[in-house]
């Protein structure tokens, strides 16, 4: 019996695709990445995806998992592999409310967590722009990142337990619910951000926080980031650590914003060099009136600090969202970032880390070694500017892959410079290969293999993923 | 030539201890655990870590790792051995405030580091009884805890970067300084808690955090562990999450305290049977008088909260630290626990979590289940109850391993029950391999023997310890 024959006797016919039906699952989002799975197979249960990996292990057929389809980095690229679709796998298991903690499958959508959580004033404090689409499972392979690790940390720092079903088709059981657990090896985060090359990731056991009963957001507008820093450090000490998000956008991003987006209420008269989107999540009681020990709402506290650096000048401009409807206004334009990224092709899109004080000269820098190399290219920048974390857009002067190579080369050597990362919140796939090989530690790389070989001896979970 | 003049060459004659000079290193400091190294050597930097580990390998001699001997698991024994001692690297390599990280080497003592960063009003959040010999390489091998997990972590949750001699010698650079940093596997964390067996930890990038200004200190006396735990709650929303230690040590720990340490303030008149030691931490500016946002004092806002609950009757009685003597006089209290747990044998000393509002009926279920067994023992516990981690220390009736061996088993089943873990923040040495073999999934334990003989082909890291 064929492989598809056999797929298709354990989950039934309708649940493995081929020819045709697996299109939509040929291209990433972008449109940069395709490939030509052998199938896209549609398991149930844990159960379902253990028996499909020991069928490809017993037949050593490559086998890829995917999620939302929302990764940046070609990891789901599946040629002639069985590509696993984690979306049916879509329950939360368990709401704990008290224990402040959820139980759910890799499939569930992280929006879909969000709505969960809030029915019982908790939140799970991950988010970025694909939340609507992109899955649990998707979010720990790649220990996604986001605009909200500055308060939180990132998807590794808000996971307590998975389950994994291993390169033999066996199923790992680290589901632990626990804040304190040090029994042997940390297997958990080495399955977090392994982008499915070590197993699938089939369920978790994730952190909620309370979801803060009021914020406070506002649209800020500095002449540089020095004073940018300065903000948030003020508004760290003055809120005891609230600051959930601080987003930098630079002029150039407001106005292709403008440009693309004509309807979209501007948050200032005129463009300034450096525009923050601040948001502070307070918890009770700062978040109505000024209670019995006087403390003041979470506005009017953004606001004062504000005011102060409006009076000193170090601040030009700033708008604070006086309702629900203007600070999701002030989301959208910064969540619209791969509507501006991905407007024009060819594009070079990249997810760089620098010390937070390292983003201006970071960009001055790339800037000065971009005009040597392709003085016609033109560029975009996004940043999570209280992690460091910077997104690059490069539109190159033509469509060349050797191009694209010289431009990269140059972005990872300022970085690596600034003792920067070339990958910090999207993971290597594919598109980070070349900067593995020529960044990585080789010790570092040798003993990833190392681990690699010894977890999947017959190499057929993501191959070719993520160890260059 | 042989294993010991190669040593020496290497390192110089006296810094390699053989005889009579390796006793101080042959028992740990419980005193529960003896073993007969072979050598002590104590290197001086890294290099000399990689050369000695070349120098085992090549002889296939086992080599086991040690810092300030304040483990509690037996990870250090080391009969026929090469103990290398880490605490000639000893040096703070950078302190870089304004990124608010310390670069140290493994032998920095972990009360070192405190006043290091002190100087610059921050603080390394790592903190027990221990800090004064207790090593930062130590603190990494067995992923330390200690009282401010709560609000901090544990030592994973501390550590950006690291650098590891592995098994072969050669050196991995790890050192990272960033706070998202997605390229490739996570291997810090897989060398954190991995107690010496799949490397040497010598050196390492650790996030510091700014000193609270100020300090609310408590002790607070309940009938029981539920209202402790809405005081908990209740001081976490109110300060925005800075409780830092919430400690609970019942009547007979404060009997059993009293008793060895008669010259002690006793905090009440009386004996209660739930007693808290609560610490807050404030940034500023709620460390001083009111300011001009109507903010109050950290040490108001706790007696506020307290007064509340006596008033309701959720709380007997509450003693607040009124200066910095009153404070550290509650803190010795609760450091002590090691001399009430140690002050007679035979012992058995446990760590153990479970989700904090199952820590009554642990010890409820436990104590009968002992009943079972040893009617005779007696017990004491002390728990930082914010971890839902509780210390049992168990006196048996009569020394014998089988009876302690019953007794563990016994503890563990109450735990496993609770969806707990058998090793919270300890590790494992050796002291926990019969509940590794009984209580971990097999499956992991299989992986975590994989990667071990993927990175140790000659089992010459720290053999016997962690893997059952």
């Amino acid at each position: 019996m064929n492989i598809i024959a056999e797929l298709s006797n354990l989950l039934g016919e309708k649940h493995v695709l081929t020819g045709a039906d697996v299109l939509a699952y040929s291209t990433d989002w972008t449109g940069k990445y395709t490939s030509n799975p052998l199938a896209v197979v549609r398991p149930l249960d844990t159960q379902q995806v253990s028996e499909i990996v020991k069928l490809a292990a017993a037949n050593r057929i490559p086998i890829v998992p995917i999620g939302g389809n929302t990764g940046l980095t070609g990891a789901t690229m599946a040629d002639g592999a069985i590509l696993l679709s984690l979306g049916r796998l879509n329950t939360i298991r368990e709401m704990r409310p008290e224990a402040r903690i959820a139980i759910v499958e890799a499939g569930v959508i992280l929006s879909n967590l969000h709505t969960a959580a809030a029915e019982f004033g908790l939140n799970f404090p991950l988010t970025f722009g694909a939340r609507g689409s992109a899955m649990i499972g998707g979010n720990l392979a790649t220990n996604a990142g986001g605009s909200n690790v500055l308060r939180y940390g990132n998807t590794r720092a808000l996971c307590l337990g998975l389950e994994v079903v291993l390169p033999s088709g066996e199923i790992m059981d680290l589901m632990s619910e626990l804040h304190k657990d040090n029994a042997g090896y940390d297997l958990r985060n080495l399955f977090i951000g392994a982008e499915g090359t070590l197993g699938i990731i089939t369920a978790a056991v994730l952190k909620l926080v309370p979801k803060p009963a009021a914020y406070g957001t506002a649209m800020v507008a500095l002449a540089s980031l020095s004073p940018a820093l300065d903000l948030l450090n003020k508004l760290q000490i003055s809120t005891g650590g609230a600051v959930e998000a601080f987003e930098f956008m630079p002029a150039s991003y407001m106005e292709l914003h403008a440009e693309l987006f004509p309807n979209a209420r501007a948050p200032f008269e005129k463009i300034h060099p450096v525009n923050i989107l601040v948001e502070i999540g307070a918890t009770a009681p700062r978040d109505t009136l000024p209670n019995e020990v006087g403390e003041i709402p979470i506005v009017d506290l953004l606001e004062n600090a504000l005011a102060d650096m409006i009076e000193t000048g170090e601040i030009l401009d700033a708008t604070v969202a006086q309702n629900e409807t203007q600070r999701i206004e002030m989301w959208q334009r910064r969540e619209q970032a791969a509507d501006l990224a991905f407007h024009k092709k060819p594009f070079v899109n990249c997810d760089i880390s620098v010390p937070l004080d390292k983003v201006e000269v970071f960009i001055l820098e790339f800037e000065n070694r971009l005009a040597l190399i392709d003085p016609a290219a033109t560029t975009l920048y996004v940043s999570h500017l209280g992690d460091g974390n910077v997104h690059p857009t490069i539109w190159p002067s033509s469509a060349s892959p050797e191009l694209e190579e010289r431009i990269i080369e140059a972005l990872e050597d300022v970085v690596s410079d600034l003792r920067g990362s070339f990958s910090a919140e999207h993971g290597i796939g594919i598109s980070k290969l070349g900067s593995m090989a020529r960044q990585k530690d080789a010790t570092a790389i040798a003993t990833m293999r190392a681990i690699k070989s010894a977890l999947d001896p017959f190499g057929i979970m993501n191959p070719g993923k993520v160890l260059p």
